[in-house]
Formats: structure tokens, sequence, C-alpha cells
């Protein structure tokens, strides 16, 4: 097992992690030892005890916190309730945070342990695809409010990240697959030896997860190097990330949070940005089609599902102040392999990609 | 007007600053044309109007979000629908944030422009003593929660800070006389001349405000070299800056929110502490008497209202969970003009100390 460095954070993939977890925590974050350990309840039933045992084992006492699953949970409500039974079970400054689970507990727990006595390290443990492959790396926490899905957060790397892919036995097949839209993107953005290969991915099963640790390792690769190009979102670089995402955005705001997982949202905005991409960066149809049927191997979505108003979709997107200003920076793939922001983008584009879907 | 620099942040201390506001604002913040200002509703009743001209004045446009004044402000819940408002009114990344009023304001809104779509700058606008001397320093914001005072928090250096003395004419005396709490600390751990300097200061008025403006300096030189040395609170030398505080805030908390003034609340620790000095470290009794003198001059409180349990000051210090662990580290001053750390304070110390209050 190799361990890769991602910003301030080492990074950790392989089978069989979680049982040294305490171990491996001893050797980031050196006396300090309590944590909250922070889990959905679904997770915690599966993964909890082993990780407090690792812990425990390591000399580090750890408390539990447990919320429903799902998007929900990332709310400004749910941090006060947590950071208060934090603190009445005897955790200060000298504490830490781990995060068990998918991205909705990492972005949770990364924002508690961001704000948490002004800031305490946390150590993210990835149990999903798409935690794994993506949202472990980099450093952004988000909360959802009325108003908008990760409208408060924060940057706050962690100091080690955990990823055993034994967890991802466990996934339900829709969330297996949800993960590889999240790799397919990384593929057209940045690799397209690595997109070329992911039909052999495409066969294996929750079974095999031990299997996917070269792609995974590749796909840490490849979203760290982007991440540490621009940490902050300030050169541009990062928002290569969002192929895909803008349409993606929409369409989970139009569907309602929940309904339609992360994964496959933007399984659908791939689509539109792959067909916009072929209308104005000149991408060959023939990958057009490659990427449509790369995200139909996995079981994506790739045509929009009845029940999802093309009307809502337009009204989020013209919602986005960005498009209102008439600043439409949207991310183009000319080539399976690389991607750039277009300027040249018209909100009749987008509803014409929209229409198609 | 001269400018200082504490930290990541200018300091403009002066008189007739706020209709400036906007000019100073184009130099540090340039091509951030809309921004979030934050008051309470009595400083929004009286500089608010001001504030918005001058930004508009420089081109800038402001949109208002007031709250109730008061310590319960401090509240995720307000964090909540401010972001949400913030959000309907078309603010977004490219925003900032400017803070109108006091700590309460500073530490809400701080929070805020830390967090708000993961973080945007901000500029704080003193308008209290206890403000422009010493919470506009450091980047510390706070939040309470059920469990704590300043639970939740981060540190978010302002990129500007313009401390208008003439917003300070306006001020309840009650509120005038608690910030000299902080500037009777500062004199005690660092600088014997402004201590003795402070009876002239002791005779002026809120109408007065003008001739505050070298003392308010002193003050803030003195907190952005403490802090300078140790921003992250990591190395110690930031503690020096609790000299009172930890009786102060058990006081607080046993008072209950709001009862007593923050300086209030500060003045008594500052006895309590003085006491510990002289027992502890060696403090002649006639500086301790002369603290306690400067701290009436003032009418500041130094004796404890009757309504105040002591238990409940030492439950507040019981429960605070360094002290449970044994490891009591306790900020005390061997000579006006100088401080350290103390670890030979026994929690027998601290109710002997209460019990003289």
């Amino acid at each position: 097992m190799n361990s890769q460095v991602a910003g301030n954070s080492r990074v950790l993939v392989g089978s069989g992690l979680l049982s040294e977890l305490g171990a491996r925590v001893l050797g980031s974050l050196p006396q300090r030892p309590r944590c909250a350990l922070i889990a959905d309840e679904n997770v915690n039933r599966l993964y909890a005890a082993a990780a407090v045992e690792s812990l425990r084992g390591a000399g580090i006492n750890s408390q539990t916190f447990t919320l429903p699953a799902g998007e929900r949970s990332k709310s400004l409500a749910h941090v006060g309730a947590i950071c208060d039974q934090m603190s009445r079970a005897g955790l200060d400054r000298t504490s830490f945070v781990v995060a068990l689970g998918g991205g909705v507990i990492g972005d949770l727990a990364g924002f508690i342990a961001s704000v948490y006595h002004r800031g305490i390290p946390w150590v993210n443990v990835p149990t999903t695809v798409l935690a794994q492959v993506d949202s472990c790396i980099g450093g952004k926490t988000g909360l959802n409010t009325a108003a908008g899905k990760n409208l408060i957060g924060s940057f706050h790397q962690p100091a080690l990240v955990v990823a055993d892919v034994d967890t991802l036995q466990t996934l339900p097949r829709r969330e297996w697959n949800e993960g590889f839209a999240e790799v397919i993107k990384h593929g057209i953005i940045r690799d397209a030896a690595l997109f070329e290969s992911l039909p052999k991915a495409a066969e294996l099963e929750p079974a095999n997860a031990r299997d996917l640790v070269p792609l995974i390792r590749r796909n840490i690769e490849i979203k760290a190097a982007i991440v540490a190009a621009d940490e902050r979102e300030s050169t541009g670089e990062r928002a290569l990330l969002n192929f895909g995402h803008t349409v993606g955005h929409a369409i989970e705001t139009a569907a309602g949070y929940g309904e339609m997982l992360h994964g496959e949202a933007i399984s659908l905005g791939i689509v539109a940005a792959s067909d916009l991409s072929t209308r104005k960066a000149g991408l060959p149809d023939d990958e057009r089609r490659a990427i449509v049927a790369m995200l139909n191997a996995f079981q994506l979505p790739t045509q929009l599902p009845r029940g999802i108003s093309r009307d809502k979709i337009k009204e989020a997107l013209r919602f986005d102040k960005k498009f209102e200003r008439g600043e439409i920076r949207f991310v183009v793939t000319p080539k399976i392999g690389s991607a750039y922001v277009a300027t040249d983008v018209t909100f009749a584009d987008l509803e014409h990609a929209i229409d198609s879907l």
C-alpha cells in the first residue's frame, strides 16, 4: 500500500486499512488522545465498531456521533447539535474529528472540524467510490441551507485520508455506480488512457472492490494535481473539475435533493457538456458517443428521467447569478483527455443541450 | 491619520473615517462591487446610512442586514438566515462583508464571511471602545451554542479595519467604560507607561472620543504584536491576552449571558487574577491596589455584585475541561507591564480568589 500526498494531507488507499486506522492516526496526529467519530446511521452500523476498536488499540478514545443518512444532514442545525454533544462529551481543542462515510459525512464532519473551537484537525475515512475517487481530495467542506447547496462551507484539509476499499463491498449497486461518473469525468478532462481502461472497471462489482485500488489511486492523483495548482479556486484550473457539474447541479435542484444521486445527476450533466463540446469545441461525434456509452456501461442515466421538468432545470440555471449577469463560463472538452473553460457558450446553447437530454 | 498593519489587515484609526469608508475599501478590495453590510438594530439606525452612502459614492452597492443587539445574535440560526438572505439578494463569492458594530457584530459577520461560499473577504468597522481597542484585532470570529460561548468560530483576518472614533460618541456610558477593562489589561500585561497614562483617559467622556485616538492606536499595536507572534494560539504568547479572562468568563457564565457586560466581567476577572498574582507571582500589594483603583476610576465593578453566586462561578470553572484534568494554566503578572503563564496555580487558589471578590 502506497501513501500519496494531496495538499497538506497524506492519502492512504488499500485493503484492510480500517483495522490500521489507529496506528495511522498516531503517525499523523501524535498526542491527540481523543476524537469525535462522525458517521451516518448506515455506516455506523457497518464500520464504526472496527474504527473505534482500532483507535482504542492505539490509545485513542473516540466518542461516536451519528446522523441520519442523506444530504439533509448537511445542515447548520446538525452542526450545532453535534458541536454541543462534542463539548458535553469533553472534547476540546486538543481533540480531532474522524469522518467515517461518504461525501455527505465528509462535508459535514470536515466543516465541524473547521469551526469547532475555531478549528481542530480531522481525518477522513471515505467509504464510497464517489468519496474515495473525488470528494475526499481537495479540502472543501460544505453545508446546505434553504437558499442553496454548499452555500456555506470552508477549506479545511484533512490531516490524513484513509480509503479502505473493503468498505466499498457493502455499497448498494446504485451508489457503487454513481462514483464512476466522477471517474469518467476525470478521464475526459485529463487522462484518455484512464478513460479507455474503464470498460474493465465496468465489469467489476462491489465484491471485487480490491481490484479498484490502482484506479482509485490514479483518480486521486488527477484530482490532487488539479487542486494543488489552484487550492482556493482562484486561478481557474480547479474549475475544470466542474465539467458536467453546471447542468448536473441544476438537475439536482430541479429534482429536489435526494431524489437523484449526485453521480447520476452528474452523468446527465456530462451528457449535456459533451453535447455542447461537440457544438462549441469540436469534440468529434464518435468521442461524444463513446462518453455516453461509457456512462451507460456503468448503468448511469444518459436521458432525463420522466418527472424532472426541463423548465425547472433551466430555471435553476437562470437563478445562477453568474448566468444572470451573462458571464457564462462553461467547461468543455475538445477531445477526451483535455478540457478548458469556454466563454462563448450562450444561455440558448445551454437550453438546447437540456432539450436534447 | 496613520495606517497600521495587523496580520494581513490594514487598520485605520481616526475621526471622520466613516465618510471615507468607500474610498478606503476600494484601496483594499478593488473590483468587488457588492457587499453585505451587517449591523445590529441600534448601530443600523445611527450609522448604516453614512456607511451605505460612502460605499455608494465609491461605486459599491451594499445590502443591509440587521440583527437584534446583544450576544444572542451570535448563533448558527442567525448565520443561516443571513446567508440565505445574502444569497437571495444576489451576493456571491465575488462579494464581501462589512461588519458595522461592536464585538458581537464583528464575531458574527466575520464568521459569516469565513463560511459564505467557503470564505469571502470582510471589512471590520468597529463602533465600540471594546471593539476598537481589542476585538477588531486578531481575526478571531465566534458563535455561541447551547454548550458554550464561542464554541464555534474561525480565524479569518479582515482585509481592512476602519475604526472611526466619532462612532464612540453615541455609546452609553456603561459600554464606553467596559472597553477600558481591556485597555487596563493591555497595560498590565505589556505596557506600564500605558497603564500610568490612564487616569487622564478616565476623565474623558464619549463626547471627547477624538482624544482617544493615540490610546486606541497603542492598544492595537500591543494586541497586534502579541497576535503576530502566535496567530493561531499555538505557542502560548497569545495566551497572555487571557489575563483576567479565565475567571471573567466563568463569571459571565454564572451571571447568564447579557446580565453583565463582557468588560465588566473581565474587570472582576482582573481583580481575581491580580489577587492570585500577589500570592503566586510576587505582584507587590501596592500595584495590586493600583490595578483595583484604576478599574474603579472607570466605574468598573471590582466586587462581585449580589445575585451572582460564587458557587456557580466555581462550578463554571470546574466545568472547564482544562481544569478538570488538573492542567491549570493561569496568566499572572509579577509587575505591572509584564505577564506570564503560571503552572503552579491550584483550583484551591482559584476558589480563594473568587471568595475574595
